[in-house]
Parts: structure tokens; C-alpha cells; sequence
């Protein structure tokens, strides 16, 4: 049969030609590499991109910019004590060993604070004298209650991966960082039920739920370095979304400190409860602002042994549309990714890397499909038949099947791998927006007009944006805009802002799908959150950090 | 092979002999037969069943003694104003149509108002004297203001299908029912997201979604009375919640109107939307006492057009467990349901109906389960292996399989039919429990073993209890322990309570596991939570209904 043909064909070509070079593997920050600097991407009107950073491994890391330089409207809240050596005493004795916290009041150790200071993406930098590395629930909450009472403002800090700022201090606040909480501690087989400190590693647990045939429900770039208290605090989404749903539907109970000290034992290894108001949903994207969470319980799904992966090129996103609609209806229960790319995405990966695409040929379109079940032979046989179908009615115009784990990374990396490669000519503007799938991606044409319009656009040097492109987790309707740039021009900046976020708007879409509003996104929350849910929710900042002591200047 | 041919032999008897007479069919409550009378069952202290009622549709319906009488503990709160025909004649120039109130001040409107001031169990019933149907959120932000500004307590209601008393009035407060706001807004066939009023029904939602291949994320026996709104307010849990989770992640935004006629229109088409604290959880699980739903918008899954249904013997709870595990292993994606019953429940859907069992042989316990997949050939051959497997190793002693929808509702009708059939010899005692999976049963042991030794169980007619039974949703951890009794006797209630609730606490288990705290569960919450939970929650009340005219007497 002709279209079986064509993807026999071209899964022949891809398991025969060599393996291109250089090959984009799986980007995954890890702890050890993660302040060699890499891209230097922003969406922050304050922050000009130093020009030809960013290029790569061999490039000088970049001096970070304080914060408090990059938004001077920001000024420190006068009402917060600034550190004593009496505070320090105090932490000393409470932490006791030597390693549980970096003292920078007392002595110079800037070398040691720097990394818990800025941020990974090197875009953010505070100035805090002191990190906390409490080792449990109650010392936690000892902190908690000292700097409450002593108007000691902090922030909670995970594994310090994210892409809002939110994890890192922007004046002299106190980081409480939750690495040495990193026990599993307990895990339920028939139920599927993980308990484990906040500080565990995302991969340390998916790797020892992979062992007993689960999988944590959750998966991202960052899993190297990333710790689930930070994944809930965030309400992280990534990769599996689609499939496993949102942490407010798989985290069945919290462990949280107030910050007055009080200690919310709400750890429940239940899967239903329906005795009260679900309090521990609001430290669910919380961004510790109103708690630490120090201990969280989820619940885990069987473990796929099968996983397949395809990947095809399309005419239109028309055509994206409707090879979802087929994928959700034909592999419906084995279907765990659906991601869309455009085709000038594809392109910049080929100019930045020399990378060959898995498919010849033009297209406006790319999507990758993955399919995760529990046997191989129907797993295989669903997505045969999908495949034929979407290349017998022309949803897609042409698709490459992986054949083995090579190949499904191969495939992969044309998607993980593009956050790297924009950051190849410099800055990126990145927007990380949920809208109605129907109306996604005129976002990006929109934009791309606007820029052209204005000559900022081109292959030429002298313009200096690159592209206007769009990707991400068509299966959560969530759109990553990116604008890669040569240099920063301000020009640019007027064009996108407010523009963008009045698109999103208009469209009643989120500004944030799921990066959270940290200190970039916190002057936009209006676009996506009325006056009344504005207010309910400083009504419940006030509520439970009336002294405001929690990850201040972000989020509300 | 002996397994299959076992298998075979039992799907031949299935199959060949005649329809059990009486047959046993889902039970789904309906408004048509609602107010007939049923079984009459409680767990509460102060409700004393009535002996020789409730033994099926012939008797004649219990008078439903007023809660403020089974309850003499509960005062009406002075605060709250009495209503007057002032108040009458704003509500009625407000609403206008004559069919949107009944106003019980003015004339005698006790027959038409009986309907709202009473439960579907006949257990609780108010002293309502005005029911409102307001046909907008407008409508309902009006009604609330007007009834916070003049402190006139409220009852909000759905299709009043709750079994913890709290859709129906206590004293004199007036309920709000949103049977008028039933339309559905908008579907979107790519991203599965409907938006509908908070008063659609149920069934109709999941018919309309049936149209379009989709599934609404939710079933359960009230399905053609209860309205989404409540069930969302609620946070129903019911047979599905295995498969797509809970409606803290399935539900995407909601309308809600709070006491003070605020209108939250957080009705987000997006499935990720991370900009501030996801207030809406608060309502979900809610149960109306901080405010009123009116709309929501929730994620619907693909529907399933394979469905399976087997159902097994087994020899030990152990056994129960080992298969879960198997049929979560190897079924995986494809496992909709996984129920238990013991064999004494069984046996008592035999003894109360004469009704035939789909397997011969006496089992300790029995198990059921549902497998929805996209494929009927995959799904088939999955179950099949699967069904060898724990035949082989003999983790269940027998089995059947259903093959047509016949057989499908005859199996789930010795799952579904239970709660009926134990209301035969009178009133039962029921809790809705969630318990670690490993403990579970032991409750029902002890329970047994507890009132045995008092003397109390027997065949006998002298002995109060027939028996202690146990079945429920096994894949979700939510035992019903069930303790049907041919008469009232103080003792019973004395050996159960508090003995049940200091069990569960002992296992940091949940006294509701999906049927909410409404008036029945609010004294024993402390069996479940904390104070510092009960505080915490006590706070969002005071919160957003700081003149506690919301849903009064009940929840926290």
C-alpha cells in the first residue's frame, strides 16, 4: 500500500543514514552543568541581551545583572529586618552541622552563595547573605517561625530550575533551600502511592518508581536537577500532561510549613477524601509565597512498557487540528504526547546545528506523537492504523516512524532540542501561553506580520529578529512563542509588549500555561486574572503571610 | 487449557442459562421515582429506623421525621433573620416568572415545597418556606447579596441526590435550586472542553457528550438526577475515578457566586493556567458554604467504544489485592473499574431477591472489573491474557466474562444492586470510608467480630444485625462497610460509634471518602483532620462567608 510504503520508506532512511552530527541529544540540565551558562533568553522588557552570548558551551558565561538593577522600580520593603550576626547565631545552633548553612554575613563567601542567588537561566541574581539547608519538617518550621517573628523575609528554593525568577532571592531575603530533605518516604505498590520529602530529585524518584514498574506522573527538561516540592510549589506541567493530567488532580496530600510555624501534616495517602475544603490546592502553584511545602504524597501511574514515537510533516495547522483529533480518537488511552512545531522551528534547528530532519522536504507543519501502553504488538497496530489513516485522507503529508530507543530520542531531540538552538543568535523572547487550541497558532502568524511590518524581521544581519516561530504541547493548547533575536533592539520589545499578552487576552488565554508568574510575569497577571481573582487572591496572600515575609516582590 | 476452558465453561452458563428472575438492573435513581421511598439507612445516632419500612417500593413512605428533631443538638441561629413578605416580594420582582419560586409565606405551599425541604433518602428534612429557581448567575448574584445584606440564611441546591443531608434545609434557610440554569455553553471538539451551567443534569451532559465521543469524566447511580453543579461542589468520586481521576483535575474553571453577590468567573477553557493561587479547588469539595457554582468547565475525555466486564471469585482479601495489582500491571490503560464485594454481600443479594449469582461455588470475596479501551481485538486479547494469568497462578478461583451488554449490566448489577438489596430487612448502617488498600478489609473484620461478640448478629429474628458486609471502589482505596439491621437497637449504634471513626483515624483514613460531610459527617471530622487543618479551614469560611449564611448547620 502506497502510504505504508512511504513510511516504510522513510524509516528506512532513517535507521540507514548515519546518525547526523552533531547530534541533538535530550537536553537535561543536570546539577553539575547547570552554571556553565548556556542561552540567554528573555521575554522582560529590562533585560537587554548582551550580544553574541550565548552561542554555546565555549561562551563566556555571562555577568548576571542584579535583579534589583534589571527592574529598578523594585525597592527593598523597608519593613523587613536586615540580617544580624544574632540572627545567623540563631540559624547556627538551630542547623547545627556545618554544611546546612552558607554563612555570608560573618565571612566572604559569595563564591558559595552565587549559584543559590541567580537563577539557572542566568537572568535573575539577589543579593542574599545567607542559604538555609534545614534537613527537616521542624527545623523548617523553627526557621519559618524565627523570621516571621523577626521580619525576616525568605524565599524556597528547589532544585532552582525555573524560568520566572521565583526560586531565587531579588534583595537580601534568606533562601531556604530544600535540598537535604531528600528521603522517599514510603511507597505503596497496589495503590501507586509515593511519599517522599520536597527535596527528592525528579528523576531520583521517577528512577526508583521505575524499578517497581511506575512512573511519577510528571516529566520535563529539568528532571536532573528539579525537586518535586519545587514541581508542586510550581504546579509544574510538561511533557505528559496530555496523558497523566495536572498535579492538582495526581497530588493527593501535602506537607506544608506557614509561615508562622505552623506545620500542615495534610500527607493523606488517599486517593479520595472528601472531609473539608481542599486546602493544600492553594501551595499547589502556590510558588511558596504562603508556605513551604516539605513532604508531598502522589499518586503514580503503571509504568508503559511499549512507548512508540512518530513523527510527520503537515500542510497547515488546520491540518494539526485534525491529526490530534484523529490521534485522541484512534490512540485515545495510549496516547501520551502530542507536539506540535513549526516548520520554521525545524528550519532554525537544521541552521543552528546542521542537524538533518527525520523528513525531506518543505513543511509548514511538524508534529511528534508519542503512544505509551502496556503491549507492544497493539500499541504498534493502533498507530499503523492511524498512521495510514491520517496519510490516506491527507491530514499529514508525510511521517517517519521510530524503531528503536535511538531513534525515539533522534525524534525527540527535533522538539526538546529548539529552546537550545533559538538561543544560537542570541536572545529569545519567550512567551509561554495557553490559548484555544483553534486559535493558537494565528498568535505566531500575527506577531510575525507585526514584526515584518515593522522591517525588524529578516536573514540579513542588520535585522534583528531571526524568526517568529511557535511550538509546544499542542495536546495541552499550550503555545511556546518564540522570538529569537540577534541583539536587543527596543523596537522589538514595543512591538511584542503589550501586544502579545492583549492577543492572549483577548482570546481569555493564560499568559503563563505553565512556567507560573514568579517576578517575570508578575506585572502581567492582569491580562489573564480579573480584578475579583486578583483580589480573592491577595486575600489569601494576606490570610496566611500577613507580614508578607514569603518569596516577596514575585507572583501577586 | 483447564484456565480457559474454566473460563469458557463459566461464560457458556452465563450465556445459556435463563435470565435470572427477578434480574437485578442498575440502579440509577431518577426524578420520576425519586420521592417514592426507599430503603431507609443511616449511620447516625439519633435517626431510629423504623421497623418494617423500606422493605421495597410497596410499603408505604416513611414520614421523614424534621432534622431539627433528630438533631435536637442544633438551634436555629438567632442571627439570622426570619423572612417576611417583604423579602417574598423582592425575590418574586426579581425572578418574575411565576414557576421560579414557591413561596410557602404567603399561602400553603407544604406539598410543593416537601420535594426541596427533603433528601431522596428520606432522612433529613427542613423547614423551608421559599424555594428559588433563578434562571442566571445574575439572578443568583442578586439573590445573594439581597440575602447576606438582610443575613436570610440559603441552602443551595442541585438534583438533591447527596446522602449526607446537605442540599436540604435544617431550619428555615431558602433554597436556592439551579434546576433553570441547564444549558450547556459550549463543547469543543479538539480539546474535549464542555462548558455548561451549573443545573444540567448529569445524564444529559454525558448523552450530549456521547454524541461527540466523548465521556463526561464522572458517573455515578444518581447520574439521571444529580446536577453537575453539585456533583462539582461536592467533589464527586464515583465508578470511573480510577480511570480520570478526580474532578480537582478534570475541572478547568468555574462560575461561582459568593455570599456577598460577587460573580468569580473563573470559567477557563485551558488546561494549564498557572497565574495565581487556583482558588476554585476551595468550591470544588465545598458543598456550597462559601458559595454557589453556577457554571463550570471541565476536561472530557475520548470515549471508550470497547467495553469488558468480568467478575471473579476469590479466596482472600489478599488475594483481592494481588489482582488489582495484576489487572493494573497488565490491563493498565485500559482499566476502568475495580470493584469488591464480599461473598457475603453476595449471598445477600441472593437471600433478598432470589436472584441467581453469576458464578456457582461459595467465595469469600469477589471482585469486578470494567476495561474501556479503543480497540475491542486488543482489548479482548489483554483481558484474555490477563484472565489466564490469574486463573494459572491462582490468584482467583472463577470467573466470567460478560459478552454482550446483557451480560455487562447483569454483572455490574451484583455491584450496583447492593446498596438496595441490604435495605431489605430494614434500615442499614453505612460509611463511606477510604482506608489504605492493605488495611481495608480488616475493618469489616473487626466490625463483624465486634458485634458477634456482643450477641447482635445472627439469622435469627432476635438478632438486630443480619449481618456486617464490605464492597466498594477497591482501585480506589473506598470501602463501604455496610451493616444492614431488621430493627433499630440502641446497642449496634453503641458498639459501631465511635469504634468505626477511632478505626479509620487509627489508619489515617478518611470517615467520607466521597460523600462529602454535609450534616451527617460534620461532628465526627476530627477523625480525619487535624485541628490545624479544621482551623485552617475554618478561616476560608470565615473568609468568604463572614455572616455564615451559607448552607448552615453543616460541613465545618
Amino acid at each position: 500500500m502506497a502510504t505504508s510504503f512511504r513510511f516504510a520508506a522513510s524509516l528506512r532512511r532513517a535507521s540507514q543514514s548515519p546518525r547526523p552530527a552533531p547530534c541533538l541529544s535530550r537536553f537535561r540540565s543536570t546539577v553539575q552543568v547547570r552554571w556553565t551558562g548556556s542561552t540567554s533568553a528573555t521575554s522582560e522588557p529590562h533585560q537587554p541581551v548582551e550580544k553574541g552570548i550565548g552561542k554555546g558551551g565555549a561562551a563566556p558565561a555571562k555577568v548576571i545583572k542584579f535583579t534589583s538593577e534589571a527592574y529598578p522600580e523594585l525597592q527593598r520593603n523597608s519593613r523587613f529586618a536586615k540580617l544580624t550576626q544574632e540572627h545567623v547565631d540563631y540559624f547556627q545552633n538551630l542547623l547545627g552541622a556545618e554544611s546546612a548553612i552558607i554563612d555570608g554575613l560573618s565571612k566572604d563567601a559569595s563564591e558559595d552563595i552565587e549559584p543559590f542567588n541567580s537563577d539557572w537561566m542566568r537572568k535573575y541574581r539577589g543579593h542574599a547573605q545567607l542559604v538555609l539547608k534545614p534537613q527537616s519538617t521542624d527545623e523548617v518550621s523553627k526557621i519559618l517561625k524565627y523570621c516571621n517573628d523577626n521580619l525576616l523575609a525568605v524565599v524556597p528554593q528547589g532544585g532552582n530550575t525555573g524560568l520566572v525568577g521565583g526560586s531565587v532571592p531579588v534583595f537580601d531575603e534568606i533562601v531556604i533551600n530544600l535540598q537535604k530533605m531528600n528521603n522517599i518516604r514510603s511507597f505503596d505498590e497496589v495503590s501507586g502511592i509515593l511519599v517522599a520529602d520536597a527535596g527528592v530529585i525528579l528523576e531520583v524518584a521517577d528512577n526508583f518508581l521505575a524499578e517497581r514498574r511506575h512512573i511519577f506522573p510528571l516529566d520535563l527538561g529539568a528532571k536532573g536537577s528539579c525537586q518535586i516540592g519545587g514541581n508542586v510549589a510550581t504546579n509544574a506541567g510538561g511533557l505528559r500532561l496530555l496523558r497523566y493530567g495536572s498535579l492538582h488532580g495526581n497530588v493527593l496530600g501535602i506537607e506544608v510549613v506557614l509561615p508562622d510555624g505552623t506545620i500542615v501534616d495534610d500527607l493523606s495517602k488517599l486517593r479520595k477524601n472528601n472531609t473539608g475544603y481542599d486546602i493544600k490546592q492553594l501551595f499547589i502553584g502556590g510558588e511558596g509565597t504562603i508556605g513551604i511545602i516539605t513532604g508531598i504524597s502522589i499518586l503514580c501511574p503503571q509504568r508503559s512498557p511499549a512507548i512508540n514515537v512518530a513523527y510527520f510533516g503537515l500542510e497547515s495547522y488546520e491540518k494539526c487540528q485534525e491529526a490530534f483529533k484523529e490521534a485522541k480518537n484512534q490512540l485515545s488511552e495510549i496516547l501520551s504526547a502530542f507536539e506540535l512545531m513549526d516548520g520554521r522551528t525545524q528550519k532554525l534547528i537544521n541552521r543552528a546545528t546542521g542537524k538533518k530532519l527525520p523528513l525531506e522536504g518543505e513543511h509548514p507543519f511538524f508534529c511528534l506523537i508519542e503512544t505509551s501502553g502496556s503491549n507492544t504488538d497493539h500499541d504498534n497496530e493502533k498507530l499503523q492504523s492511524f498512521l495510514e489513516h491520517v496519510m490516506e485522507t491527507s491530514i499529514v503529508s508525510d511521517g517517519v516512524l521510530a524503531q528503536d530507543q535511538t531513534q525515539i530520542q533522534e525524534l525527540w531531540s527535533c522538539r526538546e532540542g529548539i529552546p537550545e538552538c533559538l538561543g544560537h543568535w542570541g536572545g529569545v523572547y519567550k512567551y509561554d501561553l495557553s490559548l484555544p487550541i483553534s486559535d493558537m497558532y494565528d498568535l505566531v502568524n500575527d506577531v510575525r506580520d507585526r514584526l515584518m511590518k515593522a522591517g525588524l524581521v529578516g536573514d540579513e544581519d542588520f535585522h534583528p529578529v531571526v524568526d517568529v516561530v511557535g511550538y509546544g504541547h499542542m495536546g495541552d493548547a499550550n503555545l511556546h512563542l518564540n522570538v529569537p533575536t540577534r541583539r536587543y533592539d527596543k523596537e522589538v520589545e514595543k512591538q511584542l509588549e503589550p501586544f502579545v499578552y492583549e492577543w492572549v487576552q483577548m482570546k481569555n488565554g493564560s499568559i503563563s500555561a505553565e512556567h507560573g508568574l514568579g517576578i517575570a510575569k508578575k506585572p502581567f497577571i492582569g491580562y489573564s486574572r480579573s480584578d475579583t481573582m486578583i483580589r480573592l487572591m491577595k486575600q489569601i496572600k494576606d490570610l496566611y503571610d500577613p507580614n508578607g515575609i514569603m518569596n516577596p516582590y514575585k507572583y501577586i
